[in-house]
């Protein structure tokens, strides 16, 4: 099958057709979407080698249970052990043996085929197109926050990021009630925001005063990212980590302690409520579509992402 | 009076004794701790110019309330106005106008006399010693973690640091009932520790597992505490920031986010439960005074404590 490999360099090759292991299921891709965890595994983030891609919706076409046949999928990308203590409480996204689709240990989407535990797998309900299901991890880690910890209705937000997490973090948070500004600095990312119902605050426009925000979202995916959410947030507020990126990041250690914030690292969620958010349209993503590549130019898809600054691009498998 | 006073340089000099505002009380310092924070502003920590000390026990000599005169107190550092929201709210230790007892716009302890308004006093109970009292602030803010947070009995915590807000940090929580090990590099201060019934991991000891502890606390003080405070704690766990530093700190973000780590700044706290502990006799202090200086040789302590690594000098003033 057709495949985009990483081996240190990332190249279009035709590799074996995965096959599924007990209790896993085969699945056609249809679209694949590259995120910018894809981009940072291409600079050597986890040290990975392989398929990446770790968004995506497809078709089952093997499993053991008939059922899931023929069914329209997207898959949760942590593949837990199942036998250990964080697996029995139900966080087998923090599994110490667990191996993640397209970044850790298993080969991941941006290929015809890819395999992942039935426990992994949920449909997609038909009111959800294909493009849009490929943000359901996306959503889904953008909802974490949620499960994380207590938001008030009403209570300030400020997302720091006009990215592709950062307006699904902001639309998700505001239909959880937040008042949410965002904070970027890419014109039509901002109008898209702003279109979507926020406030924005745009490079070089004026800035609320420092501390004013109970609850900062650090979704820049750069190292001064963080700076920016410590000075908007307030004391005793909670600062939420959503980037990973390669490197440390810069910040006031001092701000930290003196002024008691919080901040709070949050990763992958888990698929069921951002299924709902994308069918109950609470969240609209299809304006994120910047381009759509077939998979056969997927080395040309990662050269558009280094040359312009779109908010999706996906990849066309089948 | 007498004072240390620093303007770029410490010095020890005659000055005027302060005149206590209206609300104030004037208290003739008995005995004042040199904390590492006092050391910081000596490196241009937090910009003051001023007398500094905010560790001490005195006697208060005037105050508009007869009842105050001649008591024994110590008093809360952070001198707020008392009329915006985060005062509203009984947190004025983060009020934005707040001015700190010898750290910002307040001149502090180290002189024969320092003025503090009376809402910030308490009398120390007859049962703890003035060396004892000097305490007070450090084990009220090894106790703020128990007002940020919930502990369960039996959890697990990691203590980075064996210097005193490490092994105060260490009493108060295993009081609490946690199960401490303290992780620290000057062979007496972990025998201090053992004494008092800690597990303690020295330099080039085998260290547990990584991820091993739900709860570490950062009290090093110095900018690689807090990349071992993370490498101990487990996914979704919490990593108590407690040492003020002049800088940045240097960790991995990736970890945080992708564990979902929770790092929590964590600074002053309040002295009632502090006095309780204290009186109690439930944290041991007086093993950690190395040594006393009177206050005209005080030039001498600061020097003192560049040169060895004592776990606390005092300066006796009166």
């Amino acid at each position: 099958m057709m495949a985009l490999y990483f081996d240190g360099k990332l190249s279009l090759r035709d590799v074996r057709k995965p096959e599924p292991a007990a209790g896993e299921a085969l699945i056609q891709v249809i679209l694949a979407g590259i995120c910018g965890t894809d981009r940072e595994i291409l600079k050597g983030y986890a040290g990975f080698r392989g398929i990446p891609g770790h968004e995506f919706v497809g078709r089952v076409v093997i499993s053991a249970d008939s059922r899931w046949i023929g069914r329209r999928v997207v898959g949760e990308i942590n593949l837990a052990c199942g036998h250990c203590d964080w697996c029995a409480r139900g966080l087998g996204r923090h599994c110490p043996q667990r191996r993640v689709l397209g970044i850790i240990g298993h080969d991941g989407a941006f290929a015809e085929f890819v395999t992942l535990p039935m426990a992994n797998l949920h449909e997609v309900p038909e009111e959800i197109s294909d493009q849009a299901a490929t943000f359901t991890e996306p959503v889904a880690a953008a909802a974490e926050i949620l499960e994380q910890m207590m938001l008030a209705p009403g209570t300030p937000v400020a997302i720091v990021g006009d990215g592709r997490l950062g307006l699904l973090t902001a639309q998700v948070l505001r239909h959880a009630g937040a008042e949410v500004t965002v904070f970027g600095r890419h014109g039509w990312k901002l109008d898209l925001a702003r279109g979507l119902g926020m406030r924005v605050v745009g490079a070089g426009e004026a800035e609320p005063p420092p501390a004013s925000f109970p609850l900062t979202v650090e979704a820049t995916g750069s190292r001064e990212g963080l700076g920016r959410a410590l000075r908007l947030v307030a004391p005793r507020g909670t600062v939420v980590m959503k980037s990973t990126f390669h490197g440390a990041p810069s910040f006031d250690a001092t701000k930290l302690v003196v002024d008691e914030v919080t901040l709070l690292g949050s990763r992958c969620g888990v698929f069921p409520p951002a299924l709902d958010l994308l069918r109950e349209r609470h969240v609209t993503v299809q304006p994120m579509v910047s381009k759509v590549f077939p998979l056969d130019r997927g080395l040309e898809a990662f050269e558009y992402l280094e040359h312009t600054s779109p908010l999706k691009v996906l990849l066309q498998a089948s």
